[in-house]
């Protein structure tokens, strides 16, 4: 497999992990799952990752997720790592890596504050990974309350090579990425892969201040990989147009804490996923929110047929 | 002036304050703003929050802007007196009420974080102000850090009568009304106000859950009324039409620490306030931002006409 | 080997993982740290805390070094079990627990806020290591930054009868614990052993409170024992006067972050531990904090013979 | 009055207000106060911290109390100003300092995060109050939740020559004094002074590595006084002596919360202040925190006669 590198672009779904509604991991529904994400136009895909429930899994059951991924999907796998210690981390990584991963995701600790204690944090991941495992830096305040200043993403950029990718998140963060893609012009940072996560909530402005892609859990990624080639394409309204279609129900999914709920549901809907069913703990959905996720799905496949869904 | 009671409802602006560019208070925009939210439907107007900016104000500002707003005004005047002390709190406190404000506004500490303290702080506020001066209780974790759980807010209820209005912002927050709505309907809870703010989000879906209306300070009050009116009319897709038309400018509106430049920017293209000044600290929007803001405005106007603004 | 019960006393050392200078596990220091441990007087040990750097290690030599402990020392052996998920949580108990660990340490993610979140959380745990392994609540709001007041320890301890005892570091916290027994005396709380951590800073009064003893990593175990003897047996003049002695270094030990570089090399100057090597990261001692350290035990020997190590 | 200046040194009570039970200021207690502080050996003395309960005072009477110690104390006085805005950080400090005091104290919003967001602060502040008031930076984690490292006190200090001084208050904070004073003879940084706070825990030390006095509110200046001057004077020994048989009650007064409670308390035990009255919200002392408090004067009466105060 080749590994992640800087000119990464497109969009790298988080997958969440299906589960059966008794708990046991639904390989069926992940071969699926993978099919339906190349159909849509992945050109990568993250697993491992919070939204995939990673530490639900044990050991073994995270390997075999990741190891079916790789084996199914001919593009770059990427395998979230973040780990309570740096025994952990590292032991995941190189089994992971070995397995033909294409890189690995770190988000920090959320005990980090001060700008040296981040850009610190980091150099000891990359000792105890190896520097030439390729890593993706995950910038998410609202999850993670670390604040990252795009100097401190500057100052990680610059002092290991094997940094490819910004999994961008802030919010706001337009002007991050302006800041980034200014430096990077200028020549004072190397050029790195900038995905946007936050639920993809600013994706029709994020790929026009110089993002090269999305790389989140919204649960229709082919409207995210139609709004990338859009945007990249020079087509601003028709981007936007098929972005605001689907800006009720992405905002609705958006919902700390119940999000990957309203995901796994409405990828069921999608006939992807075979059950909603999530590892505990985990919130739910009430039946009315049920029925306005439903409600919205209604209305959004007036605007695009792939939201015509079938009834429960 | 009629005090503020359980069954307020409608649209209560959150008021910025006017500076001119050199600083000082704009009063005559600051009436015509009071005139604006008038013809846009409010039922009241809330002044003094952190969206009026009034840690940069002096207590003889503030209370000027207070007095102006009530005498301008013939709806309840809610004034934010959150402090950090009581003896601050209870001064302000009664100078707005001796002026004729309806209730107050009281933020929690973000130091709060068990149920005790947080009941416990509300109830050394009511012994502050007084019981009989009505309250308003803001509960917004995403700004504040203090989470609220329904319990924690039943038992506020139920200890102080004077509590009449939640200005719920919680984030998610769909379940919570459903929860104090069924609590009511059983009778282990008092019957409050729910207004919600966070920037008008889920205004669409807040109404159906049992919400009075909105609390929040996006520049088109005349939308937010509009959607309260329809949804209480039961005009569910006509509502979601009109709230989908504005979600993608709320959206970008909705951004911690600049959405308030965002706001002061369109009430100036509207014609509200003459300039979008704020007192330092501010955060600025860029050149791209306002441009962004304006390519919002325009596809907005495709739909409402109220967003056809005067070209720059 | 007999399980942990709500009737522990004494202490109970929190154990630092020994390490040769080049990183390796030094079980030559374990075992002399065991033997120490019991001349000490120890009634019990926690092992796989967060001093015993938990997280620098693999899975395998956790197991190994909680093995060879439990093989050792014949008294009930506690292992720390805090993962970042259920999944992890329940496969290291179900090691230990096979091992022979008399009982289970669990400390709240740094997320909770809510007293329900925390009651919450602490079901979840019970669920997933089974509702038969003894556990032990860690209270620690300094370094885990929830705050538990006595009613939510009350609620877990009523609704859990495998949770046998509090790790109280709370700070301040000798209300805490007047409370909490004062509740077991009138019948609304079941009995639970209480030992102090914190550093062991208030245990000259935590005896006298109602606590059962000590549960902490000062490097002299055997002055804790004898202060948590001294005053079980009404001593109360003598238990302080050796408190007192030992407080200008117990106090410099109890500093976040550096602690346990202070610990560790007093447990080497004490002749225990061969190195007072830590595992990347780790804060390390200034030539100027070893000097400092010297010199408090320098005079502390004046008042404790345990203290005249051998020069450097 | 002379303002502050970076070579000040000795010690600077941090004053608590004394109160009548029936919560009104006690003057009486206030000018005794000020002539037990002169003669307890203050150079200094702060007043309106968060240990003098800033913030249940109101406008005039906090104007009142700085105004009456600035009258009767021939000594620096500083006056905190720490305030939720920069509206009123100004007009406080012009109205202190047009009293006569000798500088301000600013401690930062504790919704700081970046190095950015810190120097930025400063720097809105400066610009607030005027470059030419003196101000002191209180750097105090454990209360504020705002992490400096040295560099950020570095570029503040560079950046306003009317910083002059560092309440040094981090823990452990040993280290950051050493780096500041290196860079000082360094020259990378301008020389400023350090007094030490966090309740005088480790000034048997901080004089040590370079630190010009206290800043704390511990209830025997008189101690902080001759600890400091033995310290300069190079008479180790002796100070840590004197330190080690203040440090039992000392660490029970460095209590988060109920510190003030015990300092009143043992304050009005010596006879300076008629009650230990606190205005609500208070923490209390319970019946028998008052009895070990009795119980460590008693003890520490052994070795400092200041300590043998009259039985209650």
């Amino acid at each position: 497999m080749p590994l992640l590198t800087p000119d990464a672009r497109g969009v790298y779904p988080i997958a969440p992990t299906p589960f059966y509604p008794d708990g046991r991991v639904d390989m069926e529904s992940l071969d699926r799952m993978a099919d339906f994400y190349m159909a849509s136009g992945a050109t990568g895909i993250t697993v491992l990752g919070q939204m995939g429930e990673a530490p639900k899994l044990d050991a073994a059951e995270s390997l075999d997720i990741a190891r079916r991924i790789i084996g199914r999907m001919p593009v770059p796998v990427v395998v979230g790592v973040t780990a309570p210690g740096f025994a952990a981390m590292r032991a995941l990584t190189q089994e992971v890596m070995a397995a033909g991963a294409a890189g690995v995701m770190i988000a920090p600790p959320n005990t980090l504050r001060t700008d040296d204690q981040i850009t610190g944090y980091y150099a000891q991941a990359v000792d105890a990974i190896g520097a030439d495992v390729p890593f993706l830096l995950q910038d998410y305040p609202l999850t993670f309350s670390v604040v990252m200043t795009p100097g401190v993403i500057q100052r990680i950029v610059q002092a290991h090579s094997s940094c490819v990718m910004l999994k961008h998140e802030d919010w706001p963060g337009l002007e991050k990425i302006s800041a980034l893609r200014r430096w990077e012009s200028e020549g004072s940072m190397r050029r790195i892969s900038i995905l946007c996560g936050n639920g993809g909530l600013f994706l029709d402005f994020e790929g026009e201040r110089g993002a090269d892609g999305a790389m989140t859990g919204y649960a229709f990624p082919d409207m995210l990989a139609d709004v990338v080639r859009l945007t990249a394409g020079g087509q601003r309204d028709e981007a936007h147009d098929l972005f605001d279609a689907h800006l009720p129900l992405l905002r609705y999914e958006q919902q700390q804490g119940v999000g990957l709920a309203v995901r796994k549901y409405v990828m069921m809907r999608r006939g992807v996923l075979t059950s909603d069913a999530q590892r505990k703990p985990a919130a739910q959905l009430s039946a009315k929110a049920r029925a306005e996720v439903d409600y919205l799905l209604a209305r959004l496949a007036r605007h695009d047929p792939r939201a015509a869904v079938q009834p429960t």
